[in-house]
């Protein structure tokens, strides 16, 4: 039997990430307001460090470790968020970190990862099994493993963020949060039953990957193929333990966007409120904006999950290419 | 002889514009902060409403109208963000405005100054004087003219947003402000001369539309031929009487950058801090950024005027087509 983390872990970590991460701004916007009827409350982790509010989880994650797991280092496997989190985070605390990523990842994030101070690993998709590779890397190291999303200090960590919003607020009718593995989902889930006990709370997932839809309707954790979907930080195959065992219990439903959902919102972002979300930061509002009466009159929550996408691509998108 | 606004004229523009203006954030960059080796602060007025600071200029005029002037409402003349600011104020005071544009602006800006409940008359820019027939209208209606840049109210108004930046920043050692007519520049330079006695204040224009530089060098305004620039806000041919009385007597010196380095500036805005900002409002930062020694180990206050830009353009400045 597990022990889920709760809302006293979210608050531990609020005073670790105290003068680390950001306090992310809660933006408004009046035309988002006017065109959906429903008064919108933007957390914008897209201004977090790194870009992303995977920050928050690895922080806090490392900044638990004892003397000797700070001597030997964290490691991690990612070629997303994750990767660029722990490699920022170790260097603040000041220990080593080790990311094993795939040799064809884009060359900007392993460069803004080994920018952080990380030594990367490469491993090739096709031939190696990078969790495998990870183990004995780790075993060999004596390092500790950080996962993305199923470890309890990750999911406190990323609680924050909601935690900070209905704060700054006040209390929402209705909480939209992106769903990849559950961590982001699974921490605002536990701020948001705490903070605001009524509040109805969505996790979002691209239609493409709605493993997480279905493991809510099955009750078990349903494992799917990687999806095709542009939003690349959505694109796990299946929930953790911790994150499911959290999301079956506190969360209201779990919703899907399309990819044509996802660039209309990029496009709402950056000509209204001039800001670059990534394709996965998209989903909560695009979700919001397709739900019709059930944000209509409503204090709604949207959290912003990140803003780390290729430029190049980025203005592709923009333009319709 | 003018009666230049002073500092206590900004503190009644913020109270004025309490409720009504965002509170708009300052944000952090780590990665400019290493990179140029200075603490910088950006006032994100990018995030102000419809856009861009101008808004906080407009209101406080509009507010200030007696009953006769709120009954026969505003007019002005833009093909830019001034429209949209008037526009927007009018519509929450609730007074008529018309607006006075050219055919030949882009149909957004057409689209969102109607959106904001504008009436909008078209001159054509060949063969028509905007001015004048700014002025026959404004006779024929009873409206009152608000001037873009160089009307007491509206340069009190834009200094609300450097009292911002310097209550939250601390005092700053520099600030750096985009300069068209000198609205922000100047309105921004009483605040900062009264919240930060020692911070040196820098007004920045693009290369092509040095006419600040050369006014405060000569001591006397020079006008110059509409410029060539991306910077679509600094297009301005000479300050104004006001803007110009505080310049020389408030500003340390006018920077200028040219427009490769506005694009720059527009890059890293997108990518390392996730916000859409239009060229004019990368002057400020470009200009600190090609500050060497000046800025080294300094608190920089820099003021990101706004982010109204087109999509399909930002795109392909963005992409470098």
């Amino acid at each position: 039997m597990l022990t889920l983390p709760t809302y006293d872990d979210v608050i531990a970590a609020a005073a670790r990430l105290q003068g680390h991460a950001h306090r992310t701004p809660v933006l408004r916007s009046a035309t988002a307001d006017a065109r959906w009827g429903a008064q919108f409350f933007f957390k914008c982790e897209n201004f977090q460090r790194m870009g992303a509010f995977k920050f928050r989880g690895a922080f806090n994650a490392l900044a638990r470790f004892d003397d000797a797991q700070r001597r030997a280092g964290a490691i991690a496997f990612s070629s997303g968020n994750h990767a660029q989190a722990v490699a920022l985070a170790a260097r603040l605390i000041g220990m080593p970190a080790l990311i094993v990523m795939p040799t064809d990842a884009p060359a900007a994030k392993l460069a803004a990862t080994r920018g952080y101070g990380a030594e990367v690993v490469l491993y090739d998709r096709f031939t190696e099994d990078r969790e495998a590779l990870t183990r004995r890397l780790a075993l060999e190291r004596g390092m500790t493993l950080i996962p993305p999303y199923d470890h309890p200090d990750v999911i406190a960590g990323q609680g924050t963020a909601a935690k900070e919003l209905i704060e700054e607020a006040g209390p929402l009718d209705a909480l939209y949060v992106c769903l990849g593995g559950g961590g982001l989902t699974g921490g605002s889930a536990l701020s948001a039953r705490a903070l605001a006990p009524a509040c109805r709370i969505y996790g979002v997932e691209p239609e493409a990957g709605n493993d997480g839809q279905q493991s809510l309707r099955a009750g078990r954790i349903v494992h799917i193929e990687t999806p095709r979907t542009i939003a690349d930080g959505a694109q796990t195959q299946h929930l953790g333990d911790y994150t499911f065992g959290i999301i079956r219990r506190d969360v209201d439903d779990i919703l899907t966007v399309g990819d044509a959902q996802l660039v209309e919102g990029m496009r709402f972002f950056a000509e209204r409120m001039k800001m670059v979300v990534e394709p996965t930061g998209c989903l909560a509002f695009a979700a919001a904006c397709a739900a019709g009466d059930a944000v209509k009159g409503r204090r709604v929550g949207v959290i912003v999950s990140g803003g780390n996408v290729d430029l190049v691509r980025y203005a592709a998108l923009l333009a319709g290419d």
